[in-house]
């Protein structure tokens, strides 16, 4: 489809076109083997190797408008490529097709009394939106994710890394070309037109499921508007409670691991909540200041260290993303509870205790995607939990919870087997 | 909560209010154990049958009301119990409170190099909202089906059956009271305000998921309106497909029942397709048309028999749930699966065939939540497919798909155990 054709129709035209012709192309990619998605996701792979230098230069053409509109530097650095992050893109797409195909899995099967056999297989959702930011990494990423998995792929890819989006888009479509795969089993979306988001967040029955990666303010705007299901977080406020019998040393690694290794990431904690039996609370908080965090504390809290400033109340609220905490001492186990209940996000919260019964209840009580004990909050990944990849962590609590890889990409169908049974 | 007090205030506030309530029961009722739930459960089918005479003049109140109100013979009778019908009622509210709790399945789990231990457990999706019209039933059947699986609901059934649900509702909550359960598991929406509806179907974060449980403008209402996650099938247009190699006997068999064993359910066949190759085809048409079916054919169905109509347009896309059947002569199993990707509304498609490489290309690629081969659509529900009940068949794609029953009604949660571990 040509650019020149499609400025001409609405976003809603538009978008209806792009998902007939994915989903199409995901009715065949239904049918090709493991194998052959594999196949297909390494030609890719290769084919952004052999585009080096086209999509450096278009990054360089996104790089100078950037900072002509005065983008932050860690805007620009999110949206940089040079030929090792380019290098690392194209080898996560390699590592996508060696992840087992969760096509095809029987999830579960019967035999009825009457002989029907039945059984629950795994199947793709179907078309999958991506809409996201400045890194042009998504853009290989979630197309090999979702490609792996036998879904189509809607991606829509931010203004500013319009050119590097396309150069590594086009790399990827000459390579599922080069391997016989369908080419629009991989779209990327030909307008930065705001209204088509609109479209597609509208298109539901066309668009089976959107994955909205970036910033709050696009989780916020793609969660309240949209009519298609979204998988997503929103908030990462994620909280560690160091119980009364939590060893002192680990307690201190790990909420200093928790808060410090990189503070913008969403399982960062974002509260600490120190129970007041607690002996060590002063060395924990120490050691956060030392490290050279800002602690926001309640009344108690602030009694254990002069340098820790009152939290106001948004704090108990707020995703700092940055070397700062909100510091609360609870006594005991029912009152960590009742914060983290009525402050988490439901992303990741965890426990440091050395009492079995307090870690048993706060795993069963905590009503978030990921619960932990004597760990740091900041293990909350799709890597680290062994999923091999993350299209995102989801916090809503249908389909898939925590972070989703290739088993989040797929549903399943019934399929029965019978021999000629009628129902009486 | 009394009427008086509700009447003042707001849909939404009203809404707010009972959803608050039942997500603090939610919360005890999720720590429960399965066999004091059970217990409940078999407390509240006591209390059933406890409560038999209020219950039948309640629904000789609301019968009285429907002869009045003009309704149809077909409306009075889904609203009529009688001894028999409610005994049937607390049997099945015992049937469920039978069957295994899937809160606490561990699904799978895992063991990390670094010694991490991860385990995805079962948990309640947490508040359900079920919108219902005529069927009192559902009352007790919807509960039972919520409660066993640990979520709390908010029942708003039809204003033709208001006293008939008042009736059921106190009753299982003087049953739940008696064995110590919270009563706010169970609630039944204290206003029959239309707006009310509108205001459960916006309760984002306040309800997990809604289940409508009723024709098909209730359905469709639901699934434009609704801001909360939606459980449903909208249609049920299910095709019964005779491959050339379908043993005729078993293809005459089927295709009787799947359409006329009950014309009314969503899992009749409603589409007929005939392979031009299959040499039966007179007889299995002949056969509906003698057990007094209306056949709408295109031209090659109605040369087959001169009773058969022609079809209209419409015809491959209308859910009749009566003895009327569309049926269209095919060019072979690829015609077949064309026409179902195009008209099917991909509940329940079923095969007749003796050809194993055919049955199983139609399995896979047929993209309905139900595939069957060599068995009657009628099928398709979760009784007959062993989950011991049903809250519903669902079409959607994500989360739960086919017959739905406890594990549709769970979700899961990430449980990491560590003995001091921090993120490198």
């Amino acid at each position: 489809m040509s650019v020149q054709t499609l400025v001409e129709i609405s976003p809603e035209a538009l978008v209806e076109r792009l998902a007939l012709a994915g989903r199409a192309a995901q009715r065949v990619l239904a049918q090709m083997s493991a194998e052959e998605k594999a196949a297909a996701l390494r030609a890719a792979a290769r084919s952004l190797r052999e585009a080096e230098s086209d999509i450096l230069v278009a990054n360089a053409r996104d790089l100078a408008a950037g900072e002509a509109n005065g983008l932050t530097k860690a805007m620009l650095d999110r949206l940089m490529l040079d030929p090792a992050r380019l290098a690392g893109i194209a080898a996560a797409v390699e590592q996508v097709a060696a992840l087992p195909d969760p096509v095809g899995q029987v999830i579960d099967r019967s035999e009825r009394p009457n002989g029907l056999l039945l059984s629950r297989v795994r199947v793709p959702v179907g078309l999958i939106g991506i809409i996201y930011e400045s890194r042009p990494n998504v853009t290989a990423d979630a197309a090999a994710l979702c490609f792996r998995s036998g879904n189509a792929v809607l991606l829509r890819g931010g203004s500013e890394a319009v050119h590097s989006n396309r150069a590594i888009h086009a790399a990827l479509v000459r390579g599922l070309d080069a391997a016989g795969a369908p080419v629009d089993a991989i779209q990327l979306v030909p307008s930065q037109d705001r209204a088509v988001v609109g479209a597609m967040l509208a298109a539901a029955g066309l668009i089976d499921m959107i994955v909205p990666r970036g910033g709050k303010s696009l989780v916020a705007r793609v969660q309240a508007d949209a009519r298609v299901p979204v998988l997503a977080h929103l908030d990462g406020i994620c909280h560690t409670y160091i119980h009364a019998a939590a060893d002192p040393a680990m307690a201190r690694t790990i909420a200093l691991n928790a808060k410090m290794r990189r503070t913008g990431i969403c399982g960062a904690m974002e509260t600490l909540l120190l129970d007041a039996r607690f002996p060590a609370s002063a060395e924990v908080v120490a050691a956060l200041l030392d490290a050279g965090c800002e602690l926001r504390g309640d009344a108690r809290a602030c009694s254990l260290d002069k340098r820790i400033l009152p939290a106001g109340a948004n704090d108990w609220d707020t995703e700092y993303l940055d070397a700062i905490l909100s510091v609360a001492v609870v006594d005991g186990l029912e009152a960590a509870l009742d914060h983290i209940d009525r402050h988490s996000s439901h992303h990741t919260d965890a426990i440091v205790t050395a009492d079995a019964v307090a870690a048993e209840r706060f795993l069963n009580e905590v009503d978030s995607a990921i619960v932990m004990v004597n760990a740091s909050t900041q293990f909350a990944d799709g890597g680290e939990f062994g999923l091999g990849a993350e299209i995102g962590i989801a916090t809503g609590r249908l389909h898939a919870r925590g972070p989703v890889a290739l088993e989040g990409l797929t549903t399943y169908k019934w399929q029965v087997r019978g021999t000629g049974q009628v129902r009486p």
